[in-house]
């Protein structure tokens, strides 16, 4: 059975009592919700039944707090897998709920299995960068991929122990006709999505995962894998948000979401991509209501195109909109995107950014959980509890590293303010219980 | 005659058409925003009067892009001037749109001199702080500052040639009471309002800016100095956001504005501080409605506690949800808030930020100029133009750094993808005018 398929009968599986306990809330809401297919707990079996690698599973969907994933993955320009070892590294410490290896150069079989012992957390792949890496590999070239070939690296990742893997299977020659009329200003920005688009435009045949989906799905419940329904088509820049071409694919993904649940395989959504900021919100909710209420990825959103060097900052912004309207998954974004691959300590920035987006957005609903935490940070400033604020911290490395290179008197005060201390100054007027300083 | 005063008689100063063409709107809509008093431009008569300081000023409020300011200066932890010039350096590279000159140590008349004379940009100050350090400076304490003292500062100041001067006038014994009445966790984290606070309660008088209004409308009137109306009463954490004191003084900042405008001053409001992401837009919405329009200066808002080291992301959240519901200033927060005094990489860092949160503010709101940035950026990304997406970056530095990190191959694509680059695929399979490359 899958985690799905226990949750609808009520058997609560070890991975749902540790996820749950991790957010904090009954497993029985968590398999009510898992049910229904408005959440997802990524375990493939073999992973999930395996003693010897612990992992800390989560759920992700209705009722959770907002998870944050890192991608990380070789280059043709980086391919040595201590590189990836470093970003597994810095990505767990920084605090990623998942990861997603998405890897096109080395020896990727060797790659995606260190991030699976290694990480201890639920990895994730895009199986058709596998596929193309093959073809290039041969000498040839990524539109000529071959179909079989596709199926093969599916199921060969499924029993590696893959978590989740995304799929385009929406992207269909409808979508891509739906496209070219529309007429856009970056077409596809998604790999996954270019790779199966130019295989389709060459062979002129529908995408093999839309049509084989029974297929896709047969292999999904063998092994437990997560489906990630992929947004081939998703926007690459503002201009192009929210277009005929996106939310027909959206369209196509909601009716294989529905395929997903009736087969017993966990399914979710992602989302875009570039998108205004006024426009995060109602994509959000478009998601949601195409997809019957699926757990929604989303991938920043990126709110301004011109951010480059500084996408990290544009992705919080958009992943805390995206969050408080009802996202439930952020993919993180890194000072390097669409400028290089990005490097250990572009992943802890991207980590710790998407991390605050979602906390941010898990206040704006009302979580508990975070709630407590922000309460907490507040009474150890308040009291000028410096050990406190810096274990409280979201990123408590960076936080201390500050404080210590400023200083602090023997006060407690910082030296931002110094003897100005705001909150000093006003404890002693307006609670005089200690006898007021000279300062 | 102020700026708004002119713009009232529909006569457009030299400062005015400088900033319509800034942002590309005309003259005459600047000055109907401002004679309305929901724009404004801080020009101090002096400073606007002199040939020898080129000043870049900037209109803020309706129909005008959204304005970013740093604020510098020094503490008694660093006090040294030199400093604070790497500090006007790095915010005028950086893009800050205005100064504002915090500092509270070491000769404050040469280091605001210094940031006058040096920085090009409106500069702000909040004078209470000089009128501390005054009293400290004489081995007294806070609570002991001199009320005749605190014009003395306004009207040096003001002569210096400071363009907008943050002022707590409403923050009034009535206000306090009600806090205290409310019961919060971080009382206040205003610096300048703690410093009133601490006044009010030892001398049992009324806010002398309050009670004194009028004689500082005729000083803001001679020297045409912008009033900021500071809000002491902020709230300094997520828990105390949106309470009875914090709205009790935005009541009065309202009354106050209507006085300010009637005199011939130009006013703004500062608005919060630490906000749930949810109720920002309300937060906003609420300040425009009670104080009639007036711009807005918003200081992030955080929409965490938690985010220490990373405050400049989360007020990046704050900033960009805050500019879409109609914000229209600013003010940035360093990654080292609430730890040390920022040094000039941190300025960078928090004026950058801000920058992304006022860009994709003014994005989501419409603005002509940003989306032809992100359109002419999404352009160059399509055409793989290295050069042109550098120089539209919002920080070129960083961007071309981290591209030229990661390096480029021939054909144009970037280390993070290489071969497998998905606009080069796509361009190929859907718009193959070019000859098929083998990749």
């Amino acid at each position: 059975m899958t985690q799905l398929e226990q949750a609808r009968q009520g058997a609560a599986s070890p991975a749902m009592i540790q996820a749950a306990g991790t957010d904090g809330i009954l497993v029985d809401n968590l398999m009510k919700a898992m049910a229904q297919g408005e959440a997802v707990l990524p375990a493939n079996r073999r992973r999930a039944g395996s003693a010897s690698t612990p992992v800390r599973w989560v759920g992700i969907g209705r009722g959770l707090s907002i998870k944050v994933n890192a991608n990380i993955g070789t280059s043709t320009a980086q391919s040595e897998i201590e590189r990836e070892r470093d970003k597994v590294r810095a990505a767990v410490e920084a605090g990623a709920d998942t990861l997603m290896d998405l890897s096109t150069a080395g020896n990727l079989d060797d790659i995606r299995r260190m991030v699976l012992s290694r990480s201890g957390l639920p990895v994730g792949t895009v199986p058709i960068y596998q596929t193309a890496a093959r073809v290039v590999g041969r000498g040839g070239v990524v539109a000529r991929m071959n179909a079989e070939e596709m199926w093969d690296v599916v199921a060969g990742q499924a029993e590696d122990g893959v978590d989740f893997m995304t799929i385009h299977a929406g992207l269909t020659q409808g979508a891509l006709e739906r496209l070219k009329k529309q007429g856009r200003l970056m077409d596809i920005v998604s790999r996954g999505g270019s790779f199966l688009a130019a295989w389709m435009v060459h062979q002129q045949k529908e995408n093999p995962f839309y049509e084989g989906f029974d297929r896709l799905l047969d292999l999904a419940r063998k092994h437990d894998v997560t489906l990630s329904l992929g947004d081939g088509l998703r926007p690459g820049c503002l201009a192009d948000a929210t277009d005929r071409a996106q939310i027909q694919e959206l369209i196509v993904l909601g009716e294989l979401a529905d395929r997903a649940r009736a087969a017993g395989v966990q399914v979710m959504i992602e989302g875009p991509g570039h998108v205004p900021l006024d426009q995060v919100q109602m994509n959000v909710q478009l998601a949601k209501t195409i997809c019957r209420g699926a757990p929604l990825y989303v991938l920043g959103p990126l709110v301004t195109d011109a951010a480059a060097g500084w996408d990290h900052v544009a992705a919080a912004i958009g992943g805390a909109v995206a969050g408080m309207a009802g996202a439930d998954f952020l993919c993180y974004v890194t000072p390097s995107e669409h400028l290089r691959l990005p490097d250990a300590a572009d992943v802890r920035a991207g980590v710790i950014a998407a991390r605050i987006a979602a906390h941010a957005a898990d206040l704006a609903r009302g979580n508990p959980q975070a709630w407590d935490r922000d309460r907490r940070m507040s009474t150890a400033r308040r009291s000028r509890d410096w050990p406190g604020q810096i274990e409280l911290a979201l990123d408590s490395f960076t936080a201390a590293s500050l404080h210590e290179a400023g200083g602090s008197s023997q006060d407690g005060v910082c030296a931002m303010c110094g003897p100005y201390c705001a909150l000093k100054i006003v404890d002693e007027c307006l609670h005089p219980q200690t006898p007021p300083e000279r300062g």
